[in-house]
């Protein structure tokens, strides 16, 4: 069983937060009873995956109203825009936050004129809305991906696309809880995913509470593991995917869509409506983030590297249409040519 | 400069080996002043590299002469047999090293007449030997390497296939050391080669120390290097190379060999001819070391996965020669089809 990832506490008006920073070692909760306390929350990466922080931060928002519950209501809606103002500065490049973030002030201003509890058990009921929200895509693309299965597969996947970074059981990962809830036997092969180790860390820890078969790799293993373990299939989430079908994902998802290529197994993507950038033509307009360079040469508290190596360190990738097989989506899985279905996605 | 890797002390009869443990941040030299110093110098992977662990240990065979002068000539010979003993134990794997310790066992049968001092002259002699034929062979890869390469070239390498893994210029990087020292500018991007990060401590800080222009990234980020950084040309040494041209090499060079094919760029091998396994077919045929778990699960002195996770860590992997551009070897360049030259190489 997977614990609890985010979960309001209503008997105390308190955020319980699984704290991914101690995984896999330990399994601490954090409380979060201000929507501060959220905010390093996920400054820490402590709640962490696209979905999640939009969901950790729309009920960050519920703890500043309770906060300010003993305000004058303009002091009050002050201060929450304020701490909406707050939580969307923890990290500036994820889209779900700020998608969650405007939900809340839409909310906030809609019922500005409710008295304290009122305004409460409205936010509340939003930030709860956003949460099965996501609960529901999730499932929903593991029900579409389940389909791509089947009894015995041996499935690669990389980074962490799973109930750790969403609200409910992940997106890549959906489709494998789903099919072994289902009774199909499955094996997965994670890769660690340098530099951060979400594969190592998350993935394996997850996978393995939920009962699923699944062996750790080096990143650097997926080739030989494809050749010599008969995978079946490639399954990763995506970070943002343009209206021709490129998919920025995770740094390394590009290279284990041409090792799929070259061994002639399906590349797969698991990704809601919402990672689709129907503004960008092409994975040519998305920005690239790329890591200081200590986030390499520096690992782990000890240094890898000379002193002043140089290093590139690029957070993602971009994966060309052309080797992506399919795209699961919460409303249904998606094949080549891309551009017509996804402008279909659009409407 | 790249400072000494090993050198014999003549002055007071003790080999100098540069501690590559400490390396990246401190550079420290060992002095061995017995064979045990030498085993113990090679169990803990003070030195490396199958070509400077052979070297070390016929160094390893003159101390033993030194500790056993004052034995009589019987004593003296038992007790030297039993030092190449247990020099041979310490990488029970390392082709080199049976290679090295024969030659001199062979030398120190044919002198079993000479005197203390005579003896120790002549397996001097021969360990020297060894350690100039591995520097000329590493030299003459370069120089047949070096027509590879260009100007402005940008070359993706893995693992350490260096002057820290031989007697000379190393293989993998012999063409660029010399393409350098020719002039040419050229940029190295280093795998930093997962789980051992041979790569990042070892040949970053060589190709540094000699002034080569050299970007360490994450194995994951090999392809999208390629990709957006114009790679002109993958290099890489080898472990093991059969009849048919199939490559065993660090893990990870399968996976690169890939790339090159599907961005249409040269993938080539530099390797002495003491690297082909005559005696084997086909890659298949070669045996590949598996890891223990723990390489992998508790990285860097850390636990980076869950307690009891299963995971997969092969030391080598094969690439097939259908995927191999040409073969550097000190002969020169081979190309396919393999079977015919390397059976030209094997007389």
């Amino acid at each position: 069983m997977i614990p609890v990832v985010i979960e309001w506490q209503e008997n105390n008006r308190t955020l319980k937060l699984l704290d991914q920073t101690k995984l896999p070692v330990r399994l601490v909760h954090l409380t979060c009873r201000t929507h501060q306390d959220v905010c390093v929350a996920i400054k820490r990466l402590s709640v962490r995956g696209a979905p999640a922080i939009g969901i950790a931060a729309a009920y960050g928002v519920v703890l500043a109203a309770c906060q300010a519950s003993k305000m004058t209501p303009q002091d009050r809606d002050e201060f929450i825009e304020s701490a909406i103002s707050d939580l969307a500065q923890t990290r500036p490049t994820a889209v779900n936050l700020f998608w969650a973030l405007n939900l809340m002030k839409q909310e906030l201003k809609s019922a500005s004129s409710a008295s304290g509890d009122a305004l409460i058990a409205r936010l509340l009921t939003r930030a709860r809305y956003i949460h099965e929200d996501d609960r529901a895509r999730c499932e929903q693309i593991g029900q579409h991906g389940v389909a791509l299965l089947a009894d015995g597969f041996r499935i690669l996947t990389h980074c962490n696309a799973g109930a750790l970074a969403t609200g409910g059981i992940g997106t890549a990962l959906a489709p494998i809880y789903l099919a072994h809830k289902n009774g199909m036997q499955l094996h997965v092969f994670a890769d660690e995913t340098r530099p951060l180790l979400q594969g190592a860390r998350l993935t394996v820890w997850e996978l393995m509470q939920a009962g699923v078969d699944v062996t750790l790799i080096s990143d650097n293993t997926a080739a030989y593991t494809i050749r010599t373990k008969q995978i079946d299939c490639i399954i990763t989430g995506a970070d943002r995917i343009t209206r021709n079908g490129d998919v920025a994902n995770k740094i390394g998802t590009y290279g284990l869509a041409v090792f799929a290529k070259h061994h002639d197994i399906p590349f797969y993507v698991a990704a809601p409506v919402s990672t689709f950038d129907f503004a960008l033509e092409t994975g040519d307009d998305i920005p690239i983030e790329i890591h200081a360079t200590e986030i390499l040469t520096e690992s782990f508290g000890e240094r890898i590297a000379p002193l002043n190596a140089d290093a590139f360190v690029p957070a993602f990738d971009v994966t060309p249409h052309d080797l992506v097989t399919a795209i699961v989506t919460e409303k249904g899985i998606i094949r080549p040519p891309y551009a017509d279905a996804i402008a279909a996605l659009a409407e």
